[in-house]
């Protein structure tokens, strides 16, 4: 098929009106279907459901001996601490274990810093306007802490190997009111890339102008894999350790696409001045984390090989659905010169962009005809993607069937919004 | 006996150096004995074993059509907001369900009115220095949030009906910078006394200076009868609302002595409005509570009722512990006038008053015997009891032979601290 580009008015206009009629059948079909968010499906939801009975009436100890039932333990039980530490190759003492959700743990540690400050640090709120660095596109729940706690945020561009560090490295050296940066090391949300050894080490050795800057690493997708190759980046905490930079990293993940998205375990991981530092606030913060739900998950996966092994059921369910989206695109758009989207070989999202100036659009478009997406912008700070091409495809949840007749209404969305632009000149 | 107060320095001599070689052969016997925290015993525990397998492997999806397993819902599903609601005598709508501690909830509250401020309200940290009054003797993790905060905190007495509603009224009434106080209106921690109709009317009624004033209600004990009669207290939700005032209570309870101290539900109560603005916090703050447990609650109390036959089983666990306190207190110490105790009929607390400046050398001479207690002074505001004498007594963790050892022992200490009291003149 002709490129669009290459296309002269009265074409473009019978391409315009031949997508139109053909979208609108998509409209009256009146299809309710989801590729909003990162949730898992059904049926990987069911390959945790023994843990649901895994615990007996007289196991609720740990191996410290705290009983899980009771009090006590304000940073989670050492076997579950284990799991967490081995699967990020750190030590048990540089980790905490949390509750259900990693995002409560990151905006709990931006509410600590602005109002009490870092270890031995002056609070931020006090220090003048916070500002934080956000690589785009990048994770729109990380922008609404942002957001919530009126810190600025200022868009880095987001590369094939990691955000643009040149422009890390000059901000965050430069301003000493640029206390934090948001990133997504492994299967990024949403582009999916995957950071280079050069720009974590890049990472490693910021000289933040702030004594207090804090890179929050949100680990979310570690474990996460599509395929048989297994990405790894280098361990940020060990190497800032080594660089003399030991308290600048905040590592997150959690199970919550691991085990069940709304009832796992999430951890934090830093130094142990950091992880003692929080310690203090956990005191006086909370009666503790849930321990049984931590001992619950030890017993279930045993051990950090147990949860990869779990992770090779999650890669089979999901790979289908990665593919089939991949060759939706292909097959539709291919060759078209009005779109491009990255392959990802890990995580829960594939990142689209359109032609400038048509993401809401086709957001919009596909919101008339019963596909709901992630809102266009929403990938960026403030919401607002300057070229509007941005759009987020969460692949997971729907069934394959249900997910193959969204991305076919999708491509359409993106073919009419495409036509219309070139159309409006 | 003859009451110490008689003796004169000779008969007090000999007295304080019988109580002295006594006391020795305690300590020679170190033993480790604990009646430091609120903490429900083993037995209690095991109550709600059951809990622990009661979700099927299809068993998962709420009322609503809520997949409990996945994200979503926010604050709580239907059926556990409904306990919580029939529980309390409000609507479901007033109540959003937390994780496993009402304590985070609380602490949350307080950071989320010190940075943001209540609904249409100033943060309270941009307006001057805040103040909370603190009823004392209380509850010393109240006490903590404000000391975290760097809240200025104002005692005011606690009487056996409430706080001194006298110097409530005035200091609210007069002083815009006093934005909270800490209630813990039935079964009071530590004195377990229940606030009186009266009180509650009284507060119902308060006229603030400042109109972010909020009233921290952790009915914490709302359910923890020891015996049959159940004290009763007015609804403060529905009598603000109907005073005008809907906005000013905060209501908090947990099941955390109900079911598993570290894995239980926690739940906060108020306004519709209140709690509208509270969603929209927690929609940047979290993917949501862990909705399995309680589906995990719900299925194993059913329904309120369910709630209230299960605390009896509680009751007639502690009925005996505090009974062996009060009487080996009665046994030990009545009659001599050195000490004053309640005898409450719920909670977990005994509050004991020692004669004036003996409170910390009856609990550093417990320690020397191996007997761990709250610390003195934990009851009141920066640790600092201005009298020294009063100790909070918990006694529902130890078995009760170990409780009888320990409280032996306590007496013990009580009356050679006081000997020494008298004799230093």
């Amino acid at each position: 098929m002709k490129s669009y580009v290459n296309m002269n008015k009265q074409e473009l206009t019978a391409l315009r009106d031949e997508l139109s009629l053909n979208f609108s059948k998509y409209k009256e079909k009146g299809k309710k279907l989801n590729m909003m968010r990162g949730v898992p499906s059904d049926e990987q939801l069911a390959l945790s459901h023994d843990m649901l009975a895994c615990l007996s009436a007289d196991d609720y100890t740990a191996s410290n001996g705290i009983d899980c039932r009771n009090y006590g333990g304000i940073d989670g039980i050492p076997e579950m601490k284990k799991i967490f530490a081995d699967l990020l190759e750190i030590s048990a003492d540089e980790v905490i274990v949390g509750g259900n959700s990693s995002l409560a743990l990151m905006f709990d540690n931006v509410a600590s810093n602005m109002s009490h400050g870092v270890r031995d640090g002056v609070p931020w709120q006090r220090q003048g306007q916070v500002k934080f660095l956000c690589p785009s596109p990048g994770y729109d729940r990380h922008f609404s802490i942002c957001n919530y706690f009126h810190i600025e945020m200022i868009t880095v561009a987001m590369e094939e190997d990691g955000p643009d560090m040149d422009a890390v490295e000059a901000a965050v050296s430069s301003d000493p009111m640029i206390k934090g940066i948001w990133c997504v090391p492994k299967y990024s949300n949403p582009t999916g890339i995957v950071y280079s050894k050069d720009t974590v080490k890049r990472f490693v050795h910021l000289k933040p102008a702030a004594a207090d800057f804090r890179i929050y690493w949100d680990n979310a997708y570690a474990f996460h894999y599509l395929g048989d190759t297994h990405a790894e980046i280098p361990n940020i905490i060990r190497l800032c350790e080594e660089a003399g930079n030991p308290n600048m990293p905040l590592v997150f993940t959690s199970f919550s696409k691991v085990s069940f998205a709304g009832a796992a375990v999430a951890c934090m991981a830093s130094s142990k001045s950091n992880c003692e530092f929080i310690r203090k606030r956990l005191a006086i913060q909370t009666i503790g984390p849930d321990k049984l739900n931590q001992l619950r998950h030890v017993r279930f996966y045993k051990d950090a090989a147990g949860v990869m092994s779990h992770m090779e059921k999650h890669a089979a369910i999901l790979r289908p659905k990665f593919n089939l989206v991949k060759e939706t695109l292909r097959r539709e758009l291919g060759g078209l010169g009005i779109a491009e989207w990255t392959e990802p070989k890990g995580g829960y999202f594939i990142s689209f962009d359109s032609v400038d100036g048509c993401a809401k659009r086709i957001v919009s478009l596909c919101a008339e005809a019963g596909v709901a997406l992630t809102p266009a912008g929403a990938t960026f700070p403030y919401g607002n993607d300057p070229c509007d091409r941005n759009i987020r495809i969460a692949p997971t949840c729907p069934p394959l069937g249900e997910l193959g007749e969204a991305m076919e209404i999708f491509c359409a969305a993106v073919k009419l919004a495409t036509a219309e632009k070139y159309l409006a000149g």
